[in-house]
């Protein structure tokens, strides 16, 4: 018989996937031109060209059984190092290639370092408001994910509530920053408390607790916001990283796990993670991807849209009355809605296409997601529509 | 606490991957030329200038936000479809692109294929020899794989063995024809009985009993062997294949499972997988590698070289006694050890820089296995050392 868990699964539809495909079936229908489409946090930049010539480059002059052979499990060597040289310059941290797993993306590092650092049954935290692919992400390996609730003045980390929720059972906590879907990004002040009450309670505890760091959104950081690097200020520090968004390849699936040297085990972690691919089915991440980005290693393609799209959309809403904090990276915005049922804004919203993502499944009702990753011109051309809706639906 | 169920799997190191590692060390010493290593799976041929020419093509002309975005997280509809096509016009099933789910190589397919169709606590048989890998990829999802022993005098299926096993607990049945290691593909006699059997206690147990196809080797089949299409036989058959082989792509990751058309829940099994998939965090196989297969679907390296290597071999081995059955396809060769302890043996054979794999990890004691996936000159240069080291060791 098929498995019965994953069979239900298929009645609880992804609301971003539901709005995502109304709104492509939409844009069939009136161009998609006329959609104000801020539902999906795919990249609107390309790869830079020097990826791109790195690819054609390898596929002329590389010998193929070579270039398109198995990686070893845990990552090719030369990229391996290639990903530690780049962090310790970066952010001091004195990563060896030893240090590196190479994965298939964030996804991939999630899943990888959450199976590494719980067992069954043991509880891992993470802050609302959160990318709600973390509940399959983590329940699905047998640990329990419990969300804290919402700072929402913020959305930095609502200390009181995470210490009540920070027990003895539980094994790692996961953070997102810059944050999807809020744009903040963590403070020093913020992740030095969380670093402090993590050792305090370890000690308490007497058992590890890992930080799981997901950062995706590493190098899209706005003007004057210091994002301080995650690993600097715990050692039990898992970094979960992808090249999706900072070279625009989410499709190509490359990633790593960046083990802190300073981590309990910090010298196992990745060899166990290569024994973690071969239940899930990962073996490597692609060759040639791998190989491509190694070589581009601490370039970004140009990323200055976001912020200019950020400023249009927070000026607007501040303009039009919303509660909202200022995003301070990646390409989200977190509005409160203006009625308390945030599935009943972003409906009436549809009738004016635009496309927002209602927030109960981030752990944050009442409030909407706009990904602003879509080009400029038609971010202006939705402040109009923007304001109409409101005005019209909320007499603003 | 790291889990400590992964920390343990690093002390039972692959004995593949051991020996590999040191004939690689044998080689700095004495020029890889000179020693003979057998030990691994890796395509010796590289992939065809088609795939290269239209990687490139892909690259200098499709737009990079498109090219390099987020597959959906079944594959690439177009992709899909192509498979689909392929594989009703090469074996007459009718499917259609909803049966077809895209995964990183053929450890994708059966990490989501096993998990589609059992749960925990169920039991999964599969054939001596086996592929030891299975033993990671079906422990790690829950279910407990069970080894039905060998029917050494063909490597076809050992029907007594297998009929006890058989058991209401039994949720699928793993199969690997051509097989790795033993190089024996299943003739249709065994299909057919195979299938007969797993419907009569499908019935007699009143649930399904799928039969997951790991196919990788498709498409190395000898002269004047006969490869029936598993999936004809028994309509609940899941087909998990890997372009690895074929193409000569191990490390880009790439494969699909199809699912019978026919099969209980067919046009479900593939979106559960897109389920499962979250959990192990995939998503999707690499963008670009997917366009460029589906471009060249029906094409193959020239895989003629394993023929020539195999019969080389096969004459060498029964010339000096061997008991050994002749491959019908891979790139894998699986004789008799001259003694009882075929790891004794394998060492032996060290001295003369042979590098040969004793089978227990294969569930096979007794036997070793050669993959000759090498140069034929170094295979010519190969078959003297080997008269060699059984005329002075064992005095044949």
């Amino acid at each position: 018989m098929i498995n019965p868990q994953y069979k239900q699964m298929l009645q609880h539809k992804s609301i971003i996937r539901e709005l995502s495909e109304y709104a492509t079936a939409r844009a069939s229908e009136i161009g998609s031109e006329n959609v104000f489409d801020f539902s999906l946090g795919n990249p609107s930049v390309p790869c830079t060209q020097h990826f791109t010539d790195t690819m054609i480059e390898l596929l002329h002059t590389a010998e193929p059984v070579a270039l398109h052979g198995y990686s070893p499990s845990l990552g090719i060597e030369s990229v391996r190092r290639a990903v530690a040289d780049s962090l310790h310059s970066r952010f001091g941290v004195n990563y060896e290639s030893k240090h590196i797993f190479m994965t298939t993306g964030a996804a991939g590092a999630v899943a990888h370092a959450v199976r590494c650092v719980t067992q069954p049954g043991d509880e891992v935290l993470t802050f609302a408001p959160f990318f709600p692919e973390y509940t399959p992400y983590v329940n699905q390996t047998g640990a329990i994910l419990k969300v804290v609730p919402p700072r929402t003045e913020d959305f930095q980390i609502n200390f009181e509530a995470f210490e009540q929720m920070l027990t003895d059972k539980v094994a790692a906590v996961l953070i997102n920053t810059p944050n999807n879907p809020s744009g903040v990004v963590y403070s020093t002040q913020t992740l030095t408390a969380l670093a402090d009450l993590l050792r305090k309670k370890q000690v308490e505890y007497g058992h590890d607790i890992f930080l799981i760091s997901d950062e995706p959104y590493r190098e899209i950081v706005f003007a004057s916001v210091d994002a301080p690097y995650v690993a600097s200020f715990y050692d039990n520090t898992l970094t979960c990283y992808s090249f999706s968004k900072s070279l625009s390849l989410p499709g190509e699936r490359i990633g790593y796990v960046a083990v802190n040297p300073r981590a309990t085990d910090a010298d196992l972690i990745a060899v166990m993670c290569g024994q973690i691919s071969r239940g899930i089915g990962h073996n490597c991440p692609p060759s040639i991807i791998q190989l491509a980005v190694s070589r581009v290693i601490n370039e970004t393609s140009d990323l200055s849209v976001y912020e200019t799209n950020m400023n249009l959309i927070y000026d607007k809403l501040t303009e039009l009355g919303f509660t909202v904090v200022k995003p301070g990276g990646t390409f989200y915005i977190f509005p409160k809605a203006l009625e308390e049922d945030a599935g009943a804004f972003c409906r009436k919203a549809l009738a004016y296409d635009l496309v927002l993502v209602p927030a109960d499944n981030f752990g944050c009702p009442g409030y909407f997601r706009m990904a602003y990753c879509i080009d400029t011109e038609k971010v202006k051309r939705s402040l109009p529509v923007l304001e109409r809706f409101v005005r019209e639906q909320y007499g603003v």
